[in-house]
């Protein structure tokens, strides 16, 4: 099978900063209901087709480049065989992180688990590939806590499993700060699956977490798009806000169908309108972390699948990022975007030089304000929105 | 403000049979948490509004015509106006409906009200609507049962409650056919909201219970977008299960992004690529209906803003439909979709002539049967997919 | 580890029809992110153990009881092991069902996979293991479709695929009537996991299909607790109309937190007060099939907390008969009821003798109603919904 | 109608600390499809009926105590009465509010309104109540931005918004600190309706947006049962979290079943077991906080049924805090919690005075560690739970 030619449009490269999780091209396709549907895939070859296919990078969890149990010497030769490859093609490693729920001695969660061996051994598989990411030149390190959670009330005390949680950071943040690693932490939230619900379940509660560390300052979020669409969030807003703080240090592209089981599809694939303003504001947020895909091609898929699909996904970004520019630069958006107040939102709500007891003695503010004649202008939202929707159809 | 002028591309004609309920783009705003943000539409301006427009025909609940408790007179006079506007713009009246859940006396539903005396009331006011429906040419009669339902477990025997919702749809076929109006019914189904949960709350719960009635045939479903993506369900999915048991008689267009409060946004808002791949069912099953939108403008928005809203709709159901039509045309698709065996899904399981002992003797549908094989071939569903994407697009 | 022991209360006995699959207390704990906690159970052991905690039967998937691929003389041999163990310990097998969604062959459906080669080879994979079934003396023969649907829009004609599941139907439709099985099938829907959407995703979409197979009054329904609420539905609703239209053959109960992935809780877990209505409805309706538990003990679990989890389900149902019986029996609350006009919506809303004539000429029941008086009236639920709480709490 | 009279068990006093807005029992019943069902509610009886029923605080919207547009004088006599039947019944005033929500000019928001003169009339507004509720005594005042959101894309900048967000909450703080109040704000999430989307969405998003303000030390989160679950989120993991951050100032109670439009319901109704695990987090934690019910009876009830509602709510409380401090009390239960390991959680994952550098060369943490056999250990969290479950039906 050939895969699909594009007409026309944009052919990434490595300057779209596209990458990829070992794991997701090569997920087999086992599923709760049904064995692998794929044959395991090898890294090398991984990052050899990722190259050609023109992205920027590869991550990993430990476990996907080094089989679980490995000896030392394994460990090296799968480590030198990446690296060779990696050299060979240029493709880059800019983050990395732990598999720490595949094994069963994580079925209680790892920072979290009720059982300290469990959290003290997940401690130092962390460390162990924080070794790793730094040699292999990741800027970022990110933390899935899939599962720290609970199926049942009495299971897990949330206060005393947060003071556990916070101990783990802060020990990884004093290593990598002692190391003189040039590595920040990225917290990847999740409300729930594989556990019934998930400690820090959303991009906001992940963001007040960290508030709380010893070293604030170099952990941030690592957002993904079904992840918070699992909790019916809009994932734009939540970006937005991840933005606001300083905080998105990184984040993971796909799509979801709703409010349902994680289903990873290719970024496009789901919440088309909510990709594109996803894209819209990275873009015009200067975000210059990676783009960085974490889906799992459909089981029903072969080999060629699995290639189309993770082609599909740079494409449908390059798309939405062509379609978002135009809708910003046409006039009669910008005409649009000044009819809806945008511009008067972007104003500070006191005047400059004007005091709260400035604004307390203005009775143009309140007595005298006429609220009946400023309820009755239109927000003009609608049109807005319909220009927009018309860029995305790539009918304007 | 000038509504957004389209650069290009398709204008909506009543060949289209966009249709509109009155209580749409007269919605005045109120909504749980806040009053009207709009003054009343008189229904003669909706009626030259919408054939100004481009649009079919209107739609209209009783009370929507003839503000609830008019006397005889002034529901003459209503209809009077009405009727002169219809004349003069051509506009059709293809279905009406009955508002059974608006006055407080049907708090607790209204054909399967706990109270008699509600549920005779019910009947009474929507077979008056029905001789309305049939005067103006309505062919059919939707029936929303929004308020039958409950927000507590007791409150409702459902067993008993539907035999009372199966009288009054008798009842109401008896009447259809005894007056001999070339009228049909349409049962819309809602999950919930404004009850806890509302009987007959899917697609599939209303066609199962027509099967139950004494004229089935008369009787069909009118889904709405959003009120399925409340249940999280594929609305095309539902539509095509409507049409295998040929009863989609009638559709409501809207907009909703997922699982949440009924949000009636304009059509092609929410999930677009669930509604492009309605489109793509209803012209290619040949659905000759009316499409009707059932949807609220924000109440953020004006008047302009309201009309920018439905001019939206339509503009969004013709350009998917050229994007539909301009997919099924691709050769490239035509050749993914066999590379998908969808050609062989077409095909009967048993071959022609072939009895089911046949298909038991034949050894190489399973003793020799290579389910390894089988299971290695790949479906090539991200390809076909990611024309799709493209289409949609405008990027092909 | 001793497993917690009752205080008071119900035991389970045969005559309570407790069933379980197989597949539950066996389920070896992989999920989506990661590898079996438990090792395999053997059959005999689980027949053996059911039985001695008051269970009345066991049901099975063919690969279940006999491995995927096991040649017919290890196949006859775990039968034999199977049977000689029922016939020890009295255990019945009232259902059984067949594994079309494990194997990689089934990646795309059974019944409606585009692959002819897969449809004919689930017809033949299921004809073998309804002769099982027979034999064994099951009388319900479960089909969950669960790979039946697709993730995304053109890889699946949706009508098309419906052709191909009522051939499925037909064909063993008409197997079983030729072989004179007392079999009963009993389609189990779901909405989504593992397909993104499963065609007749619920029991409304199930029942509508039934009615157009050629043998309508041998199908029916299997409705499980969880995938209902994966849409957000009232399963005791949906169960109602199942028992309305005489279709709930079988039914599946356990737990669910909610529209999320498929959590398989045992029963109780999850949305309590559903659980409570939905004894109270089957103890109420004189349902007389199995209570089959279709559960996945957690997998932080080991065998200890495997059979904890099954023997709290069993006790769970026990005790909410307990209250529902009591909640029935209550004085106040039969007084409740009435005042909340449960025996007015028993009665017909046309009464003895009346005609549809008569009620249109019922001034009383329109032109002369007291809208607002009628309005005015309270229902009482919450009165009647604090009752059931309480009595649920065991407080009264 | 009498209402239900408990046959035993706790009767609310102040003590417990039971507080009602004045908008929900007052609540008439407008919703989305339908007009008031009940009458206005005088604030003045909504007190006398309040006290009499043990409760021990009454809250209010500057509009529910006020109407919107009153004079001064109109304003200064609605005030006299409230106060005087607060002084003659004992009933405090622990929060208050402020309604930016019902007005149409806050279509499009208040503090993030894109309209800056509306954000200078939502300040002012607030300003006023908050003096008014500083006089009657308010401890608390809660902030709900239900109309800080938007339906579309483009429609809102949110990054912009939350700069304006900030300013509002950093000038309403120094308002307060310059008056010197005695007077903590509590932020109030919620994720949607009545916009498609709100800012600040969960618990989590509030926490973090609170480390941004100027005086983050007097500014803390006001969760709700309902809203937290309309994002299918575990309410008592999230109340734990804001617990961990020591910002739970103020808390709302109500019930929910499940993602859906916001129902309201009255406490213990919805997810009864997460109202359980609320109920032993918070008496466990000890807040000292009020327990306010922020519910609507459901529009089916006339004011029999408001008062009964409010009844249940407060005996829901109170049966359940016996049912969750006799589990806490159990000795098996206990016993269990140890068995699942609850005590090894509490410790730290260090040993007292151990180093990083200590557990980095403490071989028996990784390289020495038996996974397999630390795996194969059971948690024991189903015979827990079902104690917990056993507890909670009044059972043991």
């Amino acid at each position: 099978m050939t895969s699909a030619t594009p007409a026309t449009g944009p052919v990434p490269t490595p300057a779209d900063k596209f990458t990829f999780g070992l794991w997701t091209v090569g997920w087999q396709g086992r599923d709760p209901f049904g064995e692998a549907t794929r044959a395991p895939l090898d890294p090398v070859e991984t990052v050899n087709r990722l190259a050609g296919m023109g992205a920027y990078g590869v991550t990993f969890h430990d476990d996907d480049l080094i089989p679980f149990g490995s000896s030392d010497a394994e460990r090296d030769h799968h480590i030198k065989r990446f690296r060779a490859a990696l050299d060979a093609t240029g493709l880059t490693v800019p983050m990395a992180t732990t598999n720490l729920f595949q094994h069963p001695v994580f079925k209680d969660g790892a920072f979290t688990a009720n059982d300290r061996a469990v959290r003290r051994y997940a401690l130092r598989k962390t460390i162990r590939n924080i070794d790793l990411a730094a040699e292999l030149g990741a800027k970022v390190y990110v933390a899935w806590g899939g599962r720290e959670g609970a199926e049942s009330g009495a299971a897990k005390d949330v206060r005393v499993a947060l003071d556990r949680m916070k101990e783990a950071f802060d020990l990884l943040g004093q290593y990598v700060t002692e190391q003189g690693y040039d590595l920040r932490f990225a917290v990847e939230p999740k409300p729930n699956e594989p556990r019934g619900d998930i400690l820090l379940p959303t991009v906001g509660h992940a963001l007040a977490f960290i508030n709380s560390l010893e070293r604030p300052e170099i952990v941030g979020v690592n957002p993904e798009v079904g992840h918070e669409q699992m909790a019916g969030l809009n994932f734009p807003h939540g970006i937005a806000q991840a933005l606001w703080h300083g905080k998105l240090f990184h984040i993971d592209l796909n799509g979801q169908t709703g409010i349902k089981y994680d289903q990873d599809l290719r970024f496009g694939a789901g919440d088309l309108r909510a990709a594109f303003w996803l894209v819209d504001l990275l873009e015009s947020a200067g975000y210059e972390g990676p783009r960085h895909f974490d889906f799992k091609p459909p089981r029903t898929e072969d080999y060629d699948g699995v290639w189309a699909s993770a082609a599909g996904g740079m494409r449908n970004y390059l798309l939405l990022k062509e379609r978002a520019a135009a809708f910003r630069a046409d006039p009669e958006v910008q005409e649009a975007l000044r009819a809806s107040r945008l511009d008067e939102l972007a104003q500070t709500t006191l005047g400059e030089g004007e005091t709260l007891a400035d604004l307390i003695a203005d009775r143009s503010a309140f007595e005298d304000f006429d609220v009946d004649a400023q309820a009755a202008r239109g927000m003009a939202f609608e049109r807005l929105d319909q220009l927009a929707m018309e860029h995305l159809l790539g009918a304007r």
